[in-house]
């Protein structure tokens, strides 16, 4: 007999389970439920569709409920909502919102893809009809048609994680003025500070205006305007307030239903992404999963891993047995001309977990610097003191998509820093260069595990000791009118094995350049005449971006 | 005491190891021979100074003898040529070209970086001045100065591998008419003749004239011009010729001194890239290496691995033991808006040597189609019958050099197609998707490894028997008037299901849609309902690519 297989959500993870259980089982009987009005939408398109970029309001549905009907044979029922699962009997209450009517249906296979909401604080004012979040096609539509309508000159932006930058970004290219508040001290949070950093300087060119380290306490009225007040004191004036602090994952049904809830606030899965009851699977923003890295219960609501647990289920459902390996956390965004990117543990999270690791700074050219078009990126590599590769931050114009799906891959299958040595990639002036980026972080990440060079750190220097420790930039003297840090002396490296005399075998250096490079010759010349020295990983230009 | 160490050739290999071995080694004495004027200049980037894509001549100079020496010490002998090793006394002949004068140095390590020198046929009339190869500053000043001088109406390219691509490309931008010679039946050896297709449909169009089959008996006198003949028996007339028909290895001082050569043709190495003579290394073009999957001996002239194995060399030399992995080919070029790129082992390579195994064609988007600038690219994976990825060739406009990048690191790491699946990879609107077309290239495989669905590839269209064998177009109406494969029905995806009683259970159908999305899923449908079939791999743009 054919299986009967209930779905409820039906955009990424839900519409993908189902597209790939037809296509599995030509026979079973396939119910989405959506309580929404659309299906297969492009959530992580909607910032755009706010900002004009995708002007086209339908390229933001992927599928429609008839046309997912007529390729999949689908039972599509939008506005049905799920209200209740009867685990015993194996059936759902459901509500049609279209009539109200309640009604009940069988399943012999249940997958909860009911995905994530925006966190809305208790804080007064958030009801205001300015007040906005983004999760889905109406909310988008408000936004926009807010925006069409009242022409707002200001916008308040709550939150810096990728939502929050996105419709930074959006906002300000519609030619609002934009304000975007954090409550940490820095945006995007799975990078570490300097990474940041340079995010917030990138940021502040373009004209948004960042506040950092506060929160916000509340909305009110201010004459025509509203008022976003924060903890610090400030008040910022605005005509619109959009909320992207976070995702609460929607448990209400699987909690009521006794299915067991994650130490994270996720549904708990096992690794064939069943919950609790083995006919009842659960998928994407709404489940706990296992950090891959460090095998820790995490929430990692994106896309991707939604999708791929998705077909995942499907098989598993179709009588396959596929496991699901964990997720790693890899995101980018796009912030104006600058990408962010982030895959595995960022120093923090190791620190936090009590994990013992090294990092490298490295500063490279998308492609061969000779070749128009060459822009730097700045990299940093995580990884064990015995090499494995433990996570990877990227900020840079181009190519940083490219490198990051390097390191994911390397995170994935556990590389160590000489496996990136040697990762043959391919090169022509116009996509590389002979040394590849990822190369050249494995050459650095080497020449540290292997004590060719000692590191000092950006954090490090507020704790010199100027009796002991001389900071000593080698880069030309015409560079040291971009700035140099306090209290160092200049010695250009192309000088450096002529002037020895000039330094005290008594002293720690720390040489320093643009970016490391140089910094780490001058630093093997030293060591090999028998100075004490580091080197400054990432050089003034991640230092003055830390201090920007 | 401190050793000496003569490097034989200035540029990609020997300049990467005199870098790394000062660094390494800061009392060694290190003495670079090279007999042109140049050390560490821009091969790759010649072709684009030719084009004015670079204009500025001294931006191929990455390194000058001097800044070498004041940087790192080093002993750079321009116009000194290496005549003679002396392997008994570890000495070489050496002639100053400058003043003529020859001397001996001795050495206690020595590293052969020669390079190779362009082929060039014993034909009448390749002496012409009119006839240019390109592998250096002097070579690229030559024909930069012909075109200043001249400008010249009319080239012909001889040589279809990534040299000749981007002369073609380049005097083109430059205004030329262009006619590309090829002997074999496609350009870009190293690709599979669907996908090398798709390239000259592009030049073509580009209005590039390619002669394919055809090779070049000489050069005669036409006027004021030049006739370039043909083995078929045409001749066009032109006023320049650029010869690209590959390299030969400079093995003649390595074979003198009685150094083991491979049978390729290339300077014989051990892992450690020690020569028969373990005081002599040998890297970069001059030397046959180990392909990585095959493991057969074999010749990879790229700049890539010369750095690499470069860097090797300087460790070895100060006292490491690092292992040479071999070679895998990845390889990318640019061709006007295309890139086409492969690595591994292409489909005729596993043909002719004799190995099993499978292949998928997957068409996908670089980015979210819903994202403004989406363009398509086509990825061919070969995979052994156990799975594992053997080579991957990609043609498209945008994220060619990523994706390819993904593949050579997973032939690197014996990756299965179901690694493909699994990796989380960035995304982001502008820069994938939530299945990446690497992720979707795994899932094809993986459906064609599990046997969900059987391919028929474009090569096998020819042998059908119409009688047994039915051509089913499953694409839209519309689409058909794009073209249609000859005798095949047409029947819309979205009404096979409704439409199955048109069907012959008898007969065997053969699926085909744009690319083989839809193509995939009707072939599911079908076998489900008992139909023998299977699906066109690539679908008609595939096969009209080929047709064209
Ligand atoms: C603005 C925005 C931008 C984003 N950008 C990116 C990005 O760039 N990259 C990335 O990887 N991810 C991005 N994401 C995250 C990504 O969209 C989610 O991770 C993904 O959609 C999660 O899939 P899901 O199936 O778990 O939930 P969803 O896609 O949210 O689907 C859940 C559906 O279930 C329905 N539902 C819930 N409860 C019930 C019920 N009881 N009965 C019936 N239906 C119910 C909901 O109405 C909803 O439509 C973005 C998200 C947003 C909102
Ligand atoms: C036009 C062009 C474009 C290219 N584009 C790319 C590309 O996009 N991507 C890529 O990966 N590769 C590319 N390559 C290939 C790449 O440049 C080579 O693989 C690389 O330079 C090889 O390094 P090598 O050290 O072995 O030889 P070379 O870099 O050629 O250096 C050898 C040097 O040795 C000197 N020499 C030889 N014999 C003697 C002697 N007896 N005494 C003293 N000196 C001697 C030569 O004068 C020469 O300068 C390109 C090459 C060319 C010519
Ligand atoms: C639209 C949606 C239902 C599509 O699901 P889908 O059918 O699984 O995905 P695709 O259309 O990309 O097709 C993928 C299938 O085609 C196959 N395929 C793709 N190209 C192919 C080709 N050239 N030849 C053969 N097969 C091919 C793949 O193998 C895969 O099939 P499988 O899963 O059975 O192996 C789902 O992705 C969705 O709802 N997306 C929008 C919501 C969303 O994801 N939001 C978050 C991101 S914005
Ligand atoms: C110019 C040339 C001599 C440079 O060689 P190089 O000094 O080894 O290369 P780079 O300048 O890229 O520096 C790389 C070194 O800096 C280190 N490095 C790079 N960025 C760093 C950073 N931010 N912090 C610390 N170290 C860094 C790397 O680890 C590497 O050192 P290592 O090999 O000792 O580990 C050589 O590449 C060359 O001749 N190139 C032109 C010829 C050529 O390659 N042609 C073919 C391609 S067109």
């Amino acid at each position: 007999m054919a299986k009967k297989i209930v779905i409820i959500g039906g955009v990424a993870g839900g519409a993908s389970t189902a597209a790939r259980l037809r296509r599995m089982d030509e026979q079973a009987e396939i119910i989405i439920l959506e309580k929404g009005e659309h299906i297969s939408f492009a959530n992580c398109g909607l910032p755009y569709h706010i900002g004009d970029v995708i002007p086209e309001r339908e390229k933001l549905l992927v599928q429609t409920p008839e046309a997912m009907k007529a390729r999949f044979k689908i039972d599509v029922r939008i506005k049905n909502e799920a209200l209740k699962i009867n685990r015993q009997q194996k059936t759902l209450d459901i509500k049609d919102l279209a009539t109200g009517e309640t009604y009940q249906e069988s399943y012999d296979k249940l997958v909860l893809s009911p995905g994530a909401r925006p966190i809305k604080p208790p804080l007064p004012g958030l009801d205001f009809d300015q007040v906005f979040t983004l999760r889905n096609i109406p909310d988008t539509d408000q936004i926009k048609n807010y925006l069409d309508q009242h022409k707002p000159d200001r916008a308040v932006v709550v939150g810096g994680g990728f939502i929050g930058l996105e419709m930074a970004e959006n906002l300000h290219e519609r030619g609002l003025e934009v304000s975007l508040v954090e409550m940490m001290d820095q945006l995007m949070g799975a990078l570490d500070y300097e990474m940041a950093a340079q995010l917030h300087n990138h940021l502040r060119t373009k004209g948004i205006d960042l506040q950092l380290g506060d929160g916000i306490t509340g909305v009110e009225e201010a004459g025509s305007r509203k008022l976003v007040n924060l903890q610090s004191g400030k008040s910022i004036k605005t005509d619109l307030v959009i909320l992207a602090i976070g995702v609460k994952p929607n448990t209400e049904l699987a909690a009521q239903a006794n299915l067991e809830i994650g130490p994270t606030g996720g549904i708990k899965v096992n690794e064939y992404l069943q919950t609790s009851d083995p006919d009842i699977y659960a998928i994407g923003d709404a489940i706990e999963v296992k950090d891959f890295v460090s095998e820790n219960p995490t929430m990692v609501p994106l896309a991707g891993p939604a999708n791929k647990q998705g077909r995942i289920v499907a098989d598993n459902i179709s009588g396959r047995q596929e496991k699901y390996q964990g997720t790693q956390g890899t995101a980018i965004a796009k912030a104006f001309d600058l990408a962010v990117a982030s895959t595995g543990l960022a120093e923090k999270k190791l620190q936090e977990l009590g994990i013992d690791y090294h990092t490298v700074h490295i500063n490279s050219n998308n492609h061969a610097g000779y070749y128009p078009g060459a822009v730097p990126m700045f990299i940093k590599l995580l990884f064990s003191p015995e090499g494995t590769v433990l996570g990877a931050q990227i900020v840079g114009y181009e190519g940083v998509d490219k490198r990051i799906d390097i390191f994911a891959t390397a995170v994935r299958h556990k590389f160590s820093i000489y496996d990136l040595q040697e990762l043959e990639l391919a090169y022509a002036p116009p996509y590389g260069s002979a040394k590849d980026p990822v190369n050249m972080v494995g050459f650095a990440a080497g020449n540290l595990l292997q004590g060719e060079v000692e590191n000092t750190y950006w954090q490090e220097l507020e704790d010199i000791d100027p009796v002991k420790t001389v900071l000593l930039d080698v880069r030309e003297e015409v560079e040291t009118q971009l700035g140099v840090i306090k209290n160092s002396i200049n010695i250009p490296l192309n000088e450096l094995r002529d002037r020895l005399v000039e330094l005290d075998q008594d002293k720690e250096y720390i040489s320093y350049c643009a970016v490391g490079l140089r910094g780490y010759i001058a630093a093997r010349i030293l060591s090999q005449h028998g100075f004490k020295v580091s080197n400054l990983s990432g050089g003034y230009k991640l230092y003055k971006a830390v201090k920007d």
